[in-house]
Order: C-alpha cells, then sequence, then structure tokens
C-alpha cells in the first residue's frame, strides 16, 4: 500500500499540486488499501475523504466505522467525524489547512465529489485552486501494482473455473436463481470474498446488458449469458460466457466458434506498444469478414476495483497498451432475439500478453 | 407507479418548481419502479436522470441499458446517450428546454449530482433557478405506498424466517463465509431478488460496524453479530441478531433479554404523533436503567431502496411519526470486546404498529 502512496506522491510532484483528495469508494479504497463498508453498502450520504501531501496523508471516515478503518487503513491518521451533525467536508478543510495546502492547487474528483460539497469547499477555501483530478485517478489504476494483479490473477482463476464447474452441474428445468446459487456458491468456496452482482439472463433475457436473475425456468433451446462480477479484497471479475440449454444447432455452435476466434485474434495482438484503437480495428476487420455485427461499441476495458476501468478499447478512445495493464477481452454478438458473449481477462506483459481465464472452447452446453 | 409520478406532481405544485430531476440509483429507481443495474453494480460514470415537470416526464440512459430500461420503466420517454461521446447532462438540458421549465426553479440533487455535472447544468441554463431537491426526495419517500409496503412486508419476513433457519443449523467450527453462503441460500429459496451485503462479525470481529463475512472459525464462546441487506426488487432488509457459540454465560442471556425489552418498549410507543425524540428517550431512559450503554449514537431509522432513510431515531433528529412508515429499531450495546445487535422491522399502522420481523425471544445459541 505505501507503493500507492508513492504513486500519488509522484504525480503531486509531476503534476504540481499541493494535494490529492479522493471521495469515491474506488479511489479512496485504492489509497487506503481497503474498500470502506459504507462506501460499498453504499450508504451513499456517508462521505469518506482521502487526502495526500507530499508528507502527510489522512482518512476521514464517519464515526460508526472509525474501528474498521484503523484496523484496516494503510493511511494510520484516521479522523471522524458525527454524520448527524457535522459536515465532512469541515474536517477536509482543516486537514488541508493544517498540511499547510491551501494556497496550491488540488486535485480533487470533480466527477464524484457531490454538487453541495463541493460548494461548500470552493466557499470555504477560496484561494485554494481546485482542479479536477478523475483522469489523475484513471490514469494511476491504469497500471496495476504487483500485489494487485495477484489480487486480479486469483479471481480471474475463481471465476473461471466457477463457469465450467456450473455448466457440467446445471440441467434444464432449473431457473436462473438456481444458476445464480451455484455461482455463488462455486465463488465463496475457491476463496472469493463475495457476489457483486451477477448478470443472468436467459432466452429472451439475454439481450438485456446487464439482467439480475429472476425465476425464469431454463427450458430447452434457451441462449444464456451469464456475466459474473465476484470480488476478492474489492477486486472484480467481469467474465462472461454464453451457454446453449438441449441440443445447439449448427448456427449457434459457429457464432460461438466465431466469439472464440475473435478473442485468440485479440490475444495475438495484445503487448507492449499496440494501441487500443489497432485492437478495436483488428476486433472489427474480423467481425465484418465473419458476418456479425458488434453489439455493443466497445471491445473490452480494464478492470480492478470498479467495473469499467481505463483503458476502452472502442471506437472512440485510444490508449497504447502498457505492460503491467489488465485487458478484459469481450466479443458481443446479438442476433434480434439473442444474445452471444464472451468475456476473458489478460495481463499485458513484457512482450505479450498472460490469459488470466479463458473461456475459449466448446460452446457451453446444459444438458 | 404513477402514483409516484403523481406524488412528485403534488410537491412541484406545492413547492413552485418547474421540474424535479432526480440523479441518484434510489430517486431513479423510485421515479421509474425499477432499479437500473448499471447504478446499482454500480458503474458509476454512467449517469441516469429522470425528470418530472407537471406534465411531462423523461428517463435518460446509457445506450447500453436502453432495452431493460424500455421494458421495465415506468416513465415510457426513454432518451438514450453514448457514455464515450456524450454527457448526459446536455440531454438534462435539453428535455428540460423541451419541457419549457428552463425559467422555473428546478430540484436537483444536489447531495448526489457531480460537481462537474453541476457546473454544466448552471454554465448552460445561468436562468434557471437550481434548489436542492434532496430533503424533498427524503421527505416524499418516508410515507410509503401500499405496493413499498407489501414489498417491505416480504422482504422482512424473508429475511426473519431465514435467521431463525440458519442458527438452527449452524454448528461449531464452520466458518463466517459459511454462515454467509447460508444465509444466501435461505433467502434467494423464499424469494429474496438477492443479497446485497451481509455483516458477518464472530468473536473480536462482532465490534465491527459493518465487516463483511471472513474465513475465520466460529469457536465456543464466540459472540456473532450477523445483519442481513438482503432486496426485493430493491426494497432492503436491515435486520440484525446475535448469536452465541456453545453455551451462554448467564450474562449474555440477560443482555440480550434487556435488547428485546428495550425492543419491546419503543415498539409499545410506536404510533402515529409520537415523536422520534421521544422514542429515542424512552429507549435512553430504559437502557439507562439497565445499565447499558448504546453503541450507537441512534437507534433506528427507516429504510426502502436505501439502507438508511429519514425519518432518523437519534439524538439530533426530531420527526413526528405518521402511519404508512417503516421504522428500523435497533438496540445496541457494547462491551469493550463483544457486540450485541438486534433489529427488527416495524410498520406505523393507524393506532400503533405492525410487526414485520421479531427477534426478541431467547438468544439463539449455534450448538
Amino acid at each position: 500500500m505505501t507503493e500507492i502512496l508513492e504513486k500519488q506522491r509522484e504525480i503531486l510532484a509531476v503534476e504540481g499540486l499541493g494535494a490529492l483528495i479522493a471521495a469515491s469508494p474506488e479511489n479512496v479504497g485504492y489509497s487506503v488499501g481497503f474498500m470502506i463498508p459504507s462506501q460499498v453498502i453504499p450508504i451513499r450520504k456517508r462521505q469518506f475523504y482521502s487526502i495526500v501531501t507530499p508528507d502527510k496523508e489522512a482518512l476521514i471516515v464517519v464515526n460508526v466505522e472509525y474501528k474498521e478503518a484503523l484496523a484496516n487503513s494503510a493511511i494510520r491518521d484516521v479522523r471522524e467525524y458525527n454524520e448527524f451533525t457535522e459536515d465532512p467536508v469541515d474536517l477536509v478543510v482543516e486537514a488541508l489547512k493544517e498540511f499547510n495546502v491551501t494556497d496550491n492547487r488540488v486535485g480533487v474528483e470533480l466527477d464524484f465529489i457531490p454538487a453541495r460539497s463541493i460548494d461548500r469547499l470552493r466557499t470555504t477555501l477560496p484561494k485554494t485552486e481546485i482542479i479536477d483530478a478523475e483522469r489523475i485517478f484513471d490514469r494511476m489504476r491504469m497500471i496495476k501494482t504487483p500485489a494487485e494483479i495477484e489480487t486480479i490473477r486469483e479471481i480471474a482463476r475463481i471465476v473461471d473455473q466457477t463457469h465450467a464447474e456450473v455448466y457440467r452441474n446445471a440441467r434444464p428445468g432449473i431457473t436462473e436463481m438456481d444458476i445464480a446459487l451455484m455461482f455463488i456458491e462455486g465463488v465463496l468456496k475457491r476463496g472469493a470474498s463475495g457476489m457483486k452482482n451477477l448478470v443472468v439472463g436467459s432466452g429472451e433475457r439475454s439481450v438485456f446488458a446487464n439482467c439480475p436473475p429472476t425465476n425464469r425456468v431454463l427450458r430447452h433451446g434457451d441462449v444464456m449469458r451469464v456475466d459474473v462480477f465476484a470480488h476478492l479484497n474489492g477486486y472484480l471479475s467481469d467474465i462472461a460466457r454464453t451457454s446453449v440449454v438441449g441440443s445447439p444447432s449448427k448456427e449457434q455452435h459457429q457464432i460461438w466458434a466465431k466469439l472464440c476466434k475473435a478473442e485468440s485474434l485479440v490475444f495475438a495482438m495484445i503487448k507492449p506498444g499496440v494501441t487500443t484503437a489497432e485492437l478495436w480495428r483488428g476486433f472489427l476487420d474480423y467481425f465484418t469478414k465473419a458476418e456479425l455485427n458488434p453489439a455493443i461499441n466497445f471491445l473490452g476495458h480494464s478492470i480492478g476495483l470498479t467495473l469499467h476501468e481505463e483503458p476502452f478499447i472502442d471506437r472512440y478512445n485510444n490508449y497504447v497498451v502498457e505492460e503491467g495493464m489488465v485487458l478484459v477481452i469481450e466479443p458481443v454478438f446479438a442476433t434480434g432475439a439473442e444474445q452471444y458473449h464472451l468475456e476473458d481477462f489478460v495481463l499485458v506483459t513484457k512482450d505479450g500478453c498472460e490469459i488470466l481465464s479463458d473461456g475459449r472452447g466448446q460452446l457451453p452446453v446444459i444438458i
């Protein structure tokens, strides 16, 4: 965790900032090395702030979670407020004054901090130049530390193995909710910290991007799309498979084979120096040749303490791929009535990539 | 759902507003009648807005969730944006112009809308008077509709029954994570939509307010605190029990009996017209007489699409209790090393309250 505070200090120097202030669950969690429960639940009106200056740092938490914070936080200067009588922004101001950075430029997450809180900060500290720290935090989180990579490797393994197990054991006639429970059991027994969310869309529901499981019964001929958002110490999975209940048609086998081939082509291109625009173009060229249209306007993204992180791989952005990035590659194809989705993790290495989960191969069949 | 749009229109008239704009998961969900998956996961950089004017309404969603929104939203005018190329605030502005309310006062959730978005809204619509809608939404959600009450009654029943089942079936030697899995299975098989979060703190971990389950093994003599945040269509439970592994001491039985008595005393006071300050005072008088100190600075709160809703029952606020409120009563007592927690739901009726979950009785024992 000291490593992440050091990264923040390097950026303070490069950007000429007096302090970096995090407010979102992921950036506070990143700064202190654990996800704060009230931010995860969320009890969103409870605010949390981490403040890092060149030589000081502080964490501001609601008093009922002071004990948890003291027990877990990498930032040891923990300050508590009463949610009914105090405004946590006042504790931020107090810390900035104490740390002598109120005459400096200060980075704040303007894509997260609520309007009322920024108004109070601006009014209370009129001499402080507040700049938007969104990109600073996003870029900082793009390259994973060795500890983060270890955690992500493990959650990818857990979810990959659980996918394989569930389709072997599932039977027609059970419900989407039964499938959900099998996944929850599967990831927990393999060591996941929890199941954050789970997408289970069968039959006509397969077209919905992020639909939760229902009591819909799996019937012969159904396509079922499952996307698993489990986590290990806050680090998320986002690994999807599509299966068919009963006997898949020849066309269904072909669609799946094409998704696998698309993934393989992209994996082969991934190495430091390639751009995300090149990956998108390579994917799109193949999909077009294979007579598939992409169902969504992106091929992938990174992941970590949030589900969608930079770099995005799509038609709009362009990033240079670097060693230490984790990329989530997800070719998706939709007919009018059904959606097919394959999604896996790779880690960018010195000269290529390490595949962290791998759904390529035979189309999963539930019989 | 029409009922909730009607409630918003009544408030527009009372407050003299041209529009109410919701942005948070709970208030957008409340307006449209379902929780938007990206807000639940959350993919927090995707923004969603509901806009209600005296005669129009619109919902703004990211394009990948347009299909889900169309299939589920009570607001039928659904408008989509591309998250990579468009700012959803611009769609809000466009709708406000189209609805002819830009010269009016407009209510926006200033406790949620991010700094950058409010800056854009203020700059683009300099003539629009933006007021803080936090209290408007909070107050609106205090009195539950009949449909909400039905859902809350059901999730309370599901969780209450699951608590009872788990302590009967649990055995010393299993882990907190095993307990978690028993709860997840228990609530799903009884019809819950999902387990949002789960607090399992045994032994020395019982003192942490919101700790997730770990692989800690339950040992003879442990106190275990479990608080269950399951949900039915987004409506949450927050129902806690404390159990003892092995043979509880006489003192532990006494502490539990006092928590039950505290709850009973408060239940007996609840009826329309009583104030939350009176409830807090009644609770505190009894706790003092019983030689217990409250471990947290509140006795309870309401609940719904978020975990902590108004009215709060504590030493700082004061509200008049009304028919149709759901109150969550949670006496908590901590020794230095252990924490005891009992938490149940009641619905305020015409002349008293209906108990929706009931943990009073014998101290749960795991043997």
